[in-house]
């Protein structure tokens, strides 16, 4: 894939093969064309196609995603491009601007330098399940693999914009796709001087992993913004439009947002102005991280194996912020260790200038990190065995740091407590166990813990505080799902 | 001191007067030829001057700070530069440059436009007293008065970085001061296309709330960084070096630095690796608040007073972060309640294109806010009797959250943990104490719990954890002071 003949230091995609096959369960929807891969967990039900891979299989596959593992959110049917279509693919560029553009995908390719950049994407409710299970909020329930990278290739957004002049006053950039759903078609917006910020890295992408744009993942066009959530990388480009206010979409208005903690879904559906306070959209990505070995449900043998076992996991900052720091606790936070990080994304900022994936990867002077980062740390067998959870957190370089409890809200996104994983004794064995498992998916110690009559918003995991004897009352938050 | 008749509806700066009388403690030192205001708080003895305002002399101020109650740190001597210099001042932009600079302040006043922005400065020491009392760090006690806004009259940073016009493989805009200190000059560095990117704010000022900057606050020249700690704000400017690598000095490298919070001073002064690794260097401020009404020790009575008392405090994001809400909890963190936040910084961007104090205010396309916030709310006099203590909490627009518990680092920087308030019912009055007072005044809730044996860093204050008869045994860390 890369230009030189020398094996390239940074990663390459992972082998990958398009699914040839339509699914049962897609049979009867309106994506009945459409093949996917059955790894994929759906966590709406049948359709739309709402996806995350099973962590264990997203983390081996390293650095890059491959399209068909690649997490998907959709909000309705796909719209269908068809190959011999792609490059008569019509969008524009309008409102507030001087010179309004109307250009395909063909113009795109033939007018401009395609560049190709590393991005991860991440979905807003990553983690939400854990929410969830503390209180039901009104999103479904993902685990922790709504997340994937890749190489995207197109065209930064800027270049555009600023061909397209915008006139004084202009201030947001509102982006619609080509889905009709009930509530109109898809929209958001983000903030214009975003879009024309090179340090914010915003992109016109027809590619991933130098193939064409998948279906799923927004063929032919997708605006791919990197560090912000994956809600306002819209698929399926049409249009986009200068204004003067934040998109009046209604996905951009009742989607995307942390509401205040002490909104309650009952409030939020009778009181509309909590939507429209623009303040309570999420843009940046919160810091984040998560285990993934040892996997849940993954049994250690303290007999016969290595000493020291390496814990492993990823992590990810927001809106550029670097992973600084990656700390793990055995005790339940009175002392940290520090883990060690591995940021593939700088080994492509190292790479001399050349043409990867169908565009040119340069990236010398791209200060911003918008993939997420490895981390791992040996601990010695002795030591698991004598904690009964590993906790992991990461704090970006603006020293953001992941909090010890859980901010919940309506929508349960942007969930980014401490990642726990909880250890277990069973005769010669460790049994782990990580917060819950994706969608419908029994296991994970929140719902023993919850079951057990444990308040999980105790503000310690539900267990008992301190020695006592009785467990906290179960509160309404607690057992409202 | 706005072109318009009319009254504009932004703050303009509080009344002010220059002092005209050098304090007594200054008379033996280098700065005896400087005038002071007697109001500040002295946080390093003497010498160097290092100081904040009385937090209720601060706040009470509002949204601008008098130049001679904003917060100071030197390192050393104060550089004097006398009015008639204050335009031969010269500086240089030099190093990885296709065109190097050579200038005087009147060369940068005659060629080019002069712009006027609102900014907040904030040390990144604020709120290190709270540190120190846990666990001694390697700094001085700020109290959380370390930090002030003034309108700064200037040139953005980047016009000159572009005209100088760096080299490919340029990433660092490193500053150097005219202070000679005894380990070199004062020195500090950012990245380079920081320093360009409009959204970022930096510049070059010249003066503070429409009149010459104060030698304490870098008389003539002085880089203010928006959004980042103070100490990347270099005074007494004289040389800008484009660089491939961070500064090199001794100041960049061992200060203004978060290190991971396992290692101890011990560890920080034999092993040097842990200050040159660029990742736990501060730039960007990290979320913060404190509450300045009730002020420490006040004492409200219960009878004839109004039966509603107005909380009030600020707030402030880091690198043109907004802060997007500001909660309030009276249960230690169960429940939780919105305050309303006053944003005085939007009122400047709403203003029509104008001059003021000596430069253009035109913040229409300005998106970050760059300024602190103020917040209030109205809490029941009977549920403050009910409650223990008051907490206040952040976010930013990236949902960064103050965290709950502090973060200890050997330098004690960026402290960010809610800001709590004790409550004690006295007969007909309550009482509240603040965490501490600055530098070596007593006072304050956590000294109180410290000497009465309790363990700050037990995860609750000090206090006893549900129902323990027991105090935590007080470890090593919070005796260590």
């Amino acid at each position: 894939i890369a230009a030189s003949s020398s094996t390239p230091s940074f990663p390459l995609p992972p082998p990958t093969s398009t699914p040839t096959q339509v699914l049962d369960p897609d049979k009867k929807t309106p994506d009945s064309w459409l093949p996917r891969d059955p790894r994929l967990i759906r966590l709406t039900g049948v359709h739309p196609f709402n996806v995350e891979a099973p962590l264990t299989d997203l983390f081996n596959e390293g650095f890059l995603t491959s399209p068909e593992l690649f997490y998907v959110r959709n909000h309705g049917y796909v719209p269908n491009c068809e190959d011999e279509d792609v490059l008569n693919w019509e969008f524009s560029i309008e409102g507030m601007v001087e010179h309004p553009i109307a250009m395909t995908l063909r113009d795109l390719l033939d007018q401009y330098e395609q560049r190709t950049y590393p991005i991860t994407l991440v979905c807003a409710g990553n983690r939400r399940k854990e929410q969830n299970i503390v209180r039901k909020t009104k999103g479904f329930s993902w685990g922790a693999a709504g997340v994937s990278t890749a190489l995207f290739t197109g065209v930064p957004l800027g270049e555009l914009i600023h061909r397209a002049k915008p006139k004084r006053g202009a201030r947001y950039l509102c982006m619609e796709g080509a889905d009709k759903l009930p509530n109109g078609c898809y929209g958001t917006s983000v903030k214009l001087n975003w879009a024309t910020d090179p340090n914010k890295g915003m992109m016109l992408a027809h590619a991933m992993n130098g193939e064409m744009l998948r279906p799923d993942h927004g063929k032919p066009l997708r605006v791919v913004i990197p560090g912000q959530i994956g809600g306002r990388s819209v698929k399926w480009l049409k249009r986009i439009v200068i204004t003067s206010e934040p998109s009046d979409n209604w996905y951009h208005i009742y989607d995307n947002r942390v509401l205040p903690t002490m909104v309650s879904p009952e409030e939020a559906a009778n009181n509309s102005t909590w939507w429209k306070d623009e303040r309570y959209a999420i843009y940046d990505l919160s810091t984040n991280s998560a285990i993934a070995q040892p996997a849940h449900d993954q049994q250690l043998c303290l007999v016969g194996s290595e000493p020291v076992y390496r814990v492993r996991g990823y992590a990810y900052g927001g809106g550029g912020r670097r992973v600084t720091r990656v700390e793990i606790t055995l005790d339940k936070g009175k002392t940290w260790r520090l883990a060690n990080i591995d940021y593939a994304e700088d080994r492509y900022r190292e790479a001399r200038r050349q043409n990867l994936c169908g565009g040119v990867l340069d990236l010398w002077d791209h200060e911003a990190s918008f993939c997420w980062c490895f981390w791992n740390l040996d601990i010695s067998l002795e030591e698991l065995g004598q904690s009964s959870d590993i906790f992991v957190r990461a704090m970006d370089e603006s020293m953001n740091i992941q909090p010890r409890d859980m901010y919940w809200s309506v929508l349960g996104m942007m969930n980014n407590p401490w990642y726990r994983v909880t250890i277990t004794k069973e005769n010669d064995y460790l049994r782990f166990e990580h917060p819950t498992q994706p969608a419908l998916l029994p296991g994970g110690w929140m719902e023993r813990v919850k079951n057990a009559g444990g308040n999980l918003a105790n503000g310690y995991w539900g267990e008992q505080i301190g020695g006592e004897e009785v467990p906290e009352p179960v509160t309404e938050a607690a057992a409202a799902e």
